[in-house]
């Protein structure tokens, strides 16, 4: 029982932290949108490219959240955009008080956008809200097609789908049942988008492109 | 100050029953290893194919970690091998209480050598010792190369390093440079043995055989 009580208490401590960067995101009418995924399943190239992609359409600041170095802002920064590096230090997610330090870092108002890229893990950042408008869960077809059911919460929690690296999918090299995915994620989460798509080739990446540009057209991820 | 006395006091106590099956384990001369990598980095089919192209040789035993279904349990089993399966219900780790509760379930007099499949994550199983002889770190191709860099603790405690799916190596589909691999993970670790393998294929499964039943003969990781 004591276990619970001291995980209750972090997590409420967390969502009072969750809640004013809700507020401080809503007064300036900024979209937050929070990525989670496994190590490696490609965020940070999915966010390269999008950032690269929408120029000159959407402004774009990005959080990084990684246990260390500074080689995913270095990335981001090298689009141009203005990229906040947060080392947890062994920490397996990011909290939302480091969140509310890092937004007084970036150039808020002349952002259209922020992307929160969480630690690389598919279970614990998905417990702590960051006072985003909505999680995005990248999985990379290499993953395998099991992770929904094996992993539910991110995919019960997220409002939007990557299926990332469907590039692997056309040599046959990769085991991979996208429609096994889409019925299990809409099992666990009715209303979830979800896009296959390829951050190294571009395909698919369209459709995503439109989702957002709606979203931070509307401040409103319920389309 | 608070939140790192709570820590120490959970890993404190886990380290008290990490030292149980140490003893149980070391009783009864059976080598226990414990895998990790992120979820999808192919853990089940390199023990699915080690158990069966060792059968004859070695006698396996698996405790399954994950937090839910029985999926990989059903996978081991279907090759024969014991298997019992943890269910965490949410938490990102095994255990050393759980692993002294799965030990008395296995037939372990029967049994040669004992692996643990960690729950998907390539952060939070590190810190926890189960009373294993070493960890092995599995990392995917698909993943890319910056992991060791960036999810430094586990490649640093590691015995072994198994660089799957390098299948996807020779379509020239997946950009890893294997030298850069091996280079970061011996800086953090000078004895840490590497093999790159393909589960799927079983390309260089050969020397990730040879250095088990060595392990198994010897009752030492050690060689």
């Amino acid at each position: 029982m004591k276990k619970i009580d001291i995980g209750k208490k972090i997590l409420i401590e967390n969502e009072k932290y969750a809640f004013e960067n809700i507020l401080f995101l809503a007064e300036r009418k900024k979209l937050c949108l929070n990525i989670i995924s496994s190590p490696g399943s490609g965020k940070t190239t999915i966010l390269v490219r999008t950032i690269s992609d929408l120029k000159g359409k959407i402004k774009v600041g990005v959080i990084e959240g990684d246990i260390q170095t500074d080689i995913d802002a270095e990335r981001i920064r090298a689009t141009e955009a203005p990229a906040i590096q947060i080392n947890t230090e062994g920490a397996c997610h990011l909290s939302a008080l480091q969140i509310s330090r890092a937004l007084k870092q970036l150039p808020v108002e002349d952002l259209d956008l922020i992307f929160i890229e969480n630690v690389g893990n598919l279970v614990c950042p998905s417990a702590f809200e960051l006072g985003e408008a909505g999680k995005i869960v990248v999985l990379s077809v290499a993953e395998g097609d099991d992770k929904p059911v094996k992993y539910p919460a991110i995919f019960a929690k997220s409002k939007v789908l990557l299926i990332n690296k469907i590039d692997l999918l056309t040599g046959g090299q990769v085991d991979f049942d996208i429609e096994k995915v889409k019925a299990d994620a809409c099992k666990l989460n009715k209303g979830i988008k979800i896009f296959p798509i390829s951050a190294k080739t571009g395909e698919g990446m369209d459709d995503w492109y439109n989702w957002l540009l709606k979203s931070v057209e509307t401040n409103s991820i319920y389309q």
